[in-house]
Order: C-alpha cells, then structure tokens, then sequence
C-alpha cells in the first residue's frame, strides 16, 4: 500500500507533460517546426517540474535556472497542426543540481499517429528568490534502485567535466538566466538563417551539442546572437552561434562571447529526404582550422552513434 | 486483462493534459490572469482531444470545430508565475457533437499549493477537411455506465434547446470559426475594459455565461468586439458582450450581432477580498429593461446555486 | 433621413477603431509603451480600413499595402496597463492611392483621463490578389466639400513628390510588405537600443521621419535592422534606421539598403522630464557630414512646429 502512494507521490511531484499544437509561426515557410520552438517548450517543462522539486522540502523559496542542456538530436522533423507532447521527469539530483530528462513526441490528430521527435537532459540549478547569487541545497528524489542512482552520479561527474573544459574554452561566460528558451530559440533562428542562405532549400535543426549557461540575471540587457558556419559534411553543415550580452544601463566592460554553441542543419527536399550540402569554400588559416575541428565533432559524434548501435544489438 | 487494455487506449484517446507557465502579458496589471487566458487554454485541449477522438475511426479526414461553451465560473484567479493545468476528457459523443469537460488547476510550484480554478463544458461538432461546409458524423466513446450515457444523454438535449433560443434571439448569428480561442480572449479583454472603467479598482472574470458559435470559416475577416455594461449587484457586474464579423474583402451585407454573451466581474482589494460595486447609472428605457433582465439572470443563476448547494449537503 | 443613411455608410465604409490594453510586453522596462507598438497598431487600423475600401466597389479582389507614413510624433508616453484607441479614417483618395488619417488616444481606465498621443497619415496602394504584382483602381470617397478634396490633393502632390526625392537617394528601394506594422516596430526597437547605450536611461520614442516603402511581396526573406546615431540636441538624438532586405533562398543581388528613416529619441528622468543627452562624439568626416545634415532636420522641423504654433493663436 505504502509503496503505491509513494510512487504516486512521486509522479506528481517529479514529472509533468506540457502540450500544445504547433502554429504558422511556430515553423519555417515549408512547414517544419523550427528546433528552436522545441527546444523553448522543453526548456519550460524543465522548469516547472525543477521549480517545483526544490521547493518541494525546502524552508527557502527558490526558483531552478538552466545550467546546461546536453548533446540533443532531432530525429524528425515536426509539422504545423501537429500536437507537441513533451514530458519531463527528475532522473537525479546532486547537492546543487537536478537532472531533468525530456521526451518529445509529435502527434498528428488527424491522421492518428505519433512518433518520438526528441530526447533531451537538462541540468538546472536553483537560486533563492531572495537573493538571486545564492545557490539552494537540492533535496534528493528516491530511486528505484542502486544502479539508477549510480547511473545518474556518472551522468553528473561527465558533465561537470565538459562544463569545466568549456569554461576554460570561454573565459567570461555569462548569460542573464531570464528567459533562456527564448535564448535558444533566438540561437536556433540565426544558425537556421546561416543554413538556410548557404544551400538555398528547406533547412531543419538536425542537432545541437551541449550548451552551458552561467547564471548572472539582468533585466533589460541586450543579447546579440550572431552565427558562421563551420563545417560542412556531405549531408549535414554546423554552425557556430555567438551570443553576446550588453548591459546598456551599465558602463561597458570588456566584451566577450558569452556563450557558444553548435548546431547541425540537414536540407530536406520536397519528401523529406536529406539532400546533398555545397561545400563550405575556405579562404583563411583560420576557417581550415574551424573546418578541421568541426570535421573532428563530426566523426566523433559519428563513431558515438555507431558504438551505441552495436550495444543494442 | 482486457479492461486493462480498454482503460490504455480510453486515456489516449479520450483525454489530454495541457500545461503551462502563466506569463506577465497574460495578467492585468496586478497580476491576476485574464479569464480569456484561461478560457484559451480550456479551447484549445478541447479542439485537440476532439479532432483526434473524430478522426480516429473516420475514413474522412476532419477537425473539430467549436460550437458552444457553457456558462463557466471562475472559482479563483490565477497568478503569474503559477503553472496552470488544464485536462480535458470527452464525456459523450452524439450524433454530429462531442461534449469535452474540462477542469484547470492553479498550481505554485513555489509553494507547493494546487488548487481547482476552473470546470468547463464545451461542445465540438467535426468539419470535413475536403470540404468544410460539411459536418462530419462522430464515432461513439465507450461509457463506463448505461448511467453515464444518459446523463450525457441529458446535458445534449439541454444544450440543444439553449442553442435554438439563442439563434431565434440573435437572427444572423455567425461567427468564424478560425481561432475561437482568440476571440474569447478578445471578449474577456473587451468586457474587463468596460468593468474597470466603472470600478477604477482591480477587477477579475468570475463567469461567463454560455456562448453559441455557428460556423463559418472566413480568413481574413475583420472582427470587432464591443461591450457595455448592464448590471450591477453588490459585489458584481454583468457586461454584455458583442462581436460583429466584417468580411473586408466581400460587399458588405446586413449587419447583424454574430454573437452576443454576458461575462460577470468582480473588483478585488489588494487582499483579494471583494469590494462593493458601484452602482449603473440608468436613464433611458432601453438600459432599465437591460438592468432587469439582468437581474433575472442574476437571481436565476443565485438560485440554482443555492439549490445545488443543498443538494450537496 | 437619406443624410443619415450616407453618414451611416460611410462610417461604415471609411472609419475604424482598434483599442486595447497595453501589456508588459508592449513595453520597456521603465513602463513606456515602445513607440514601435503604436506604429503597429497604427498600420494595421490603415489595412484594415483600406482593404475594406478598396473591396467596396471593385469586381477584382484586392489587399491594400503600405506605400508611406508620414512623420510622425509622440505627443506623450503610453504605459502599460493603459487603453490604447486607434481610430482611423480615409481622408483622400487618388486614382491609386488611399490617405488613411489616425488619431492614438491613451485612456487611463482607473483613473478615467484620457488624452491624444499620436497623429499619423498613411498612404496605402491596392495590389490584386489575383496577380501582386498589378497595382488595382482606386474606388473614390465621397468628400464633404470642394475644399476638402482640394486639400487632399494637396497632401497628395507633396508627398507624391518626396516620395521620388527618397527614391533617388536609395537606389533599390525595396521592402518584403508583408508585415510592415512588424518591420516599423523593429526599426523602433533597433532606434531604441542605439538610444539607450548612448544615454544609459529610461528613453522613448519622439517621433519618425517619412517612411516609404516599395511594394515587392516576398515570405521567407530575413530582414536586417540597423542604426546609428547621427545627430543630439541639447534635448534629443537622431537615430538612423537601415533596412536590408536578404532574399535567401535566391542566388544574391547586389546589396542595398532597403529602407532608411529617422527616429527622434528623448530620454525622461522618474518623473518624464526630458533629461540633457550627451554629445555625440565625432571622429571621421562623414560622422561630421551627418551631424550636419541632422542638424538641419532638427532646425527644419524646429522652424516648421513654430510657424504652425503662430498660425493657430
């Protein structure tokens, strides 16, 4: 008896599913959704459910932030008039953070059919509300057993590790945590423009790698987002986004890319088939060697994917 | 086992869950949700969970088009930063409509409280996608009860009666269909105008009595949403509500209401106590017979209250 | 009576209102409604009313589009929470052309004041929507008098001829018209960060210099805003717009800017007074060209309101 009320409990407070149908403007003139509309309503179940744990055992009143959004693939492209469903579940916590993991499915109401779109693992923290620069402590959820536990602790370790490495890569990384989806959306937007001017067809987000977001909240700031491209594949091309911040009431300080990310376009034709990519032509040191990096997350991603592939047979 | 299976594929079919964070451009400007939000939200679970029901033993692709909403209360109003949850379900299907209840909890992911803000009965019937002018006929859902049913059975039948008065007073009474949730934010914005302007206090919706919808999709219609006031009690006010739909690109034909319908306000102290209402100033025949008919519907609506209340107990 | 009826018709006809409340998002975060909200909502009042008219006494469908705005000026702030009415009227019309004429008044619903804070004229060509690139014939309005129509005139020769200066000076004068309410209000918010990071306070929009724009409608083009400061007074800036028009899924033209116009910026202490602005510093000889030519704008414009003030005691 008592195990049931307990996992009912549980379901209530650590995950939730948020729906909606997708409209004209959520999408490109083709019809596609644009990743950056998906990736705005996973952001918002993350939220909600991270919001409610954290306050769910603590005297403090917090609310959860976005730290990190891991590696996220696209697995099909989604239409207007289809029904987003996205639900979020808690799948660990450490002392200061919580691991929400997403799945979106895209259902087609008239035609009866759904299919998994995305799978996504976000990393918030949570800041009191009354004092926005303190960190809360984190009560922990229960597992279901041991090894979920463990699982989740390696999850952990390796993306403090990355979060480590991109630290060093970025010096002075911040991002004003207000409003983050509507962040990506935006970083989606210009990294679908860049595609979309270079192969002159139907573009759609086909991945974004992992994003690291450093808490600093400031309303009224100004984001510049701005993208290159890096790499271009036989049938895929990455761009690279910039995201700067201005604090326009302040007085200028030393600007920097606050944050940086890389999103992965396909070109689509009429039915949906990947099409050939034009190769991205290079002039200067500095591209060739963009290139060669971008040619190194390519077949490392690649050779991630094959392994995966073998385990599940 | 079998039931098992019946009860799976009831829940998928038959109900939907759309959640969302309550935004500062959906509240007034002290920070109570419009009732049009919500009343928005309510709409479109309704079109979603019954264009899926209609389309899911049809050969006939088609969509689901709104047709009545019963009068609705707003038992408390919701904040922002408050996720609201609004789950539909279909309760019974007729012939040519579908009646989806709807119920929307105010949850604080901050501190925890969920609470019941509103209940909702809405009536879809389903339009042929090949051709619109075409009503489409409705798959039966499974009861649990031959009681269910008739109760179902019965709520049909008193609609339809409601839905015949209402055409012979309102002679030409159509209203696009496109985007029906729109329209009653329009109205809820319209008739807030009108209660604010009379209180100079915070106001919010506190019912709003059922609205008819006859279909005609037009794109590119103009509409325009007008309101006055018509009664007042104690502690509330009725504002009736028109909209007029102007078909810009036609020659224009006899205007006519399309649709009329009465929203109830109540002005709330910071403490969200109500004040008293001032009350309307009347001086020409036409707002004295408008004053009491509202109070009719006033006192109508107090009785039935009450004897439900008794029925309770 | 048939004096009545004709008035009836041609309100009917020739007049629109548009009102509704500002929200949060229609605003700074000082509270200021962005004047690119009230360009908006002025524009959309201009479709509506030509559109309506343009389809009164043709066989041919067709859609009116933005050709031109006049200066205009922002009398006062709005703020959010207060009723913004847009009434709108058609004032003359050419054999291709439609003057629409708008008054913006703010109404404070609690506190019952209401005053005038925009006046603006619009002129609005008709495309068929059979073929957009055919310019349609203009039904005439009715006039009230001789001196009315004479007047239009008038208003129409003068800005018929800015029109070719404006053309003369930006070659490939070329603007997507879909959505111009939405470009203006991205002119705005561009005018109004340039402001902002000049003077780091609370800054509202003055008002805008002519605006023209040459109908070429294209979906999928990516529209890039830019300013710079041009010009400062001991009490204002001048800011200038440039759109450019990017028509990405066609091989590329030459570049041009599509558009340019000038926004004329305050900044207000806590209480709306105007504060002292900064001097613009000027390095090269082209930003000292410019300071003179906006100099002369400030002066011109300076001179004309004076003249107009002695016309009237």
């Amino acid at each position: 008896m008592e195990a049931v009320a307990k996992l009912y409990s549980r379901s209530i407070d650590c995950s939730i599913q948020v729906s909606r149908v997708m409209r004209p403007d959520d999408a490109n003139i083709a019809g596609n959704v644009h990743g950056g509309t998906i990736l705005k309503m996973i952001e918002e179940a993350g939220v909600i459910i991270s919001t409610r744990h954290c306050n769910s055992r603590n005297e403090e009143r917090c609310v959860a932030v976005l730290a990190r959004v891991e590696r996220t693939d696209f697995l099909s492209p989604m239409s207007i008039g289809e029904v987003a469903h996205v639900s979020a579940e808690i799948t660990y916590t450490s002392k200061h953070s919580v691991e929400v993991q997403v799945n979106v499915m895209a259902e087609n109401i008239i035609k009866g059919a759904k299919r998994l779109t995305n799978r996504a693992t976000l990393w918030y923290v949570a800041l009191s509300l009354e004092n926005v620069d303190k960190v809360v402590d984190i009560p922990s959820i229960q597992y279901i057993s041991p090894e979920q536990q463990e699982e989740g602790r390696k999850r952990y370790e390796a993306q403090k590790l990355d979060r480590i490495e991109t630290k060093q890569r970025n010096e002075d990384n911040i991002l004003p945590a207000i409003n983050v989806g509507v962040t990506m959306k935006l970083m989606d937007e210009v990294a679908g423009i860049v595609a979309a001017r270079h192969c002159k067809t139907n573009i759609v987000t086909a991945s974004v790698d992992a994003i690291n977001f450093h808490q600093k909240i400031e309303k009224g700031s100004v984001i510049t987002v701005s993208g290159r491209m890096t790499f271009t594949s036989n049938k895929s091309m990455e761009i690279e986004v910039f995201v700067d911040v201005d604090h326009v009431l302040e007085s200028p300080k030393g600007k920097a890319h606050a944050v940086t990310a890389f999103f992965t376009y396909v070109s689509l034709d009429k039915d949906g088939k990947a099409l050939p990519i034009p190769m991205l032509k290079i002039e200067m040191e500095d591209e060739k060697r963009r290139f060669d990096e971008g040619r190194n997350r390519y077949l490392h991603t690649k050779a991630k994917r094959m392994a995966q592939a073998q385990k599940c047979q």
